[in-house]
């Protein structure tokens, strides 16, 4: 079996959109995570804010990195997101993910979302975990 | 006021984010908006799967286009996406967006993610509508 | 392994809450559940309307009859509701449960929940199967 | 206006449904407020374990007095609650909630909910916040 960071780090060089998203591994503690983006004009919407499509993929992928670093290969199968409030271009979002608990089959975890000391989404996702070991 | 066509184009030609995915604007009516994009290699993740970020992206802008499509400019609060199943790169996802409820402050959506006849994911999404008219 | 109805009102005879409910089985199809209940005085919160805790306990007791109604047991692990209006005293709520999808070890499910015409409330709900059959 | 817990212990008093639970305020703080209950028979399951549905009525409880807490009457719009463990009679669940954040018309709060010390249930949810003050 994999330790957490060499299956994050895996996972990550393998994970084109992650890396299309700029996204940096900043911590991997096994079942904690910390990834950091930059905010950049092509992930911006019709408002000129960030899509809410990229402060959720950044979650996302520390819920998926997270949640994987136990060992076992993990999907995610179902995930709720708050937006709480306007990123702009040039922000540097960081994404802390967390368990909350994990049994054989089901994961679940939450993400927070600050720029800065201000928190801009919590999220909360939940894994299907297989038998497949990462090696 | 803006027709709900103009509002959603107007939206479209200033997101870059949506270009990015390669949106397509398949139907637009009041309240209800049918978006498509055809899933590259960058944007799968460390399983060679779509990652859930760009689904998830997919259903928000969908979300997005069609509470704007009322006439009052909204943004979202809340959204939960739930994942049914694995999506792989060249298939072609289908996002159809209606109205749940809609005040004067609030509006509910829901947003059916398909593959062909296959349901891949199935999202909810609650906005805060303003005041200030897409003109 | 017992028959959808059977596996329902078996659940529902030993489900003390549903019954301090009040809930009615309406329809019970493999996959797809009709429940109604009547508001009642001590079913209000603090602004006299009724409390989303019995909105949500209708919605849960459909979403768990219909996932079990399968055949194998399945308990509930991850649940969202929107609260689309205020509902008074005396409405009598019809909450449709049905299948988005269905795994070996996950399911997920939508719950519609109705006043007459009017959409009161919308739930998704995840649950983790069990290999245990209902006999 | 009223303080934190005028306003708690008021909604409290005409609160039908969190007294039939025999939910206790154990404190109030502008923004947070721990409830507790005891599980008792008649809130048990078809599998003889906690209703889903109680769980979720006490943290929508204590994100209801919570959200109210700031001096404008508000209402729930959108809920999730992870059910991350069974609960079985007799145990004595806690709920906290604590503000995510809270703006003019929209607040989002977090509720965890313990039985000892294990945590059983995560909850976030939503509120519309209206002009009028709690007097």
């Amino acid at each position: 079996m994999l330790s957490p960071s060499e299956i994050v780090f895996k996972m990550y060089d393998n994970d084109a959109y992650s890396r299309w998203l700029g996204i940096v591994i900043d911590k991997v503690e096994l079942g904690t995570v910390e990834l950091s983006l930059e905010v950049r004009s092509e992930m911006l919407n019709g408002f000129q804010v960030l899509h809410g499509g990229i402060s959720y993929a950044l979650a996302d992928s520390a819920f998926a990195f997270a949640s994987n670093s136990l060992g076992y290969q993990a999907v995610s199968i179902e995930t709720s997101i708050s937006h709480l409030r306007k990123v702009e271009k040039g922000e540097v979002l960081r994404a802390y993910a967390q368990k909350l608990s994990s049994g054989r089959s089901i994961g679940v975890y939450e993400v927070q979302v600050y720029s800065g000391q201000s928190l801009v989404a919590s999220f909360r996702g939940t894994v299907a975990i297989s038998k497949r070991i990462w090696d």
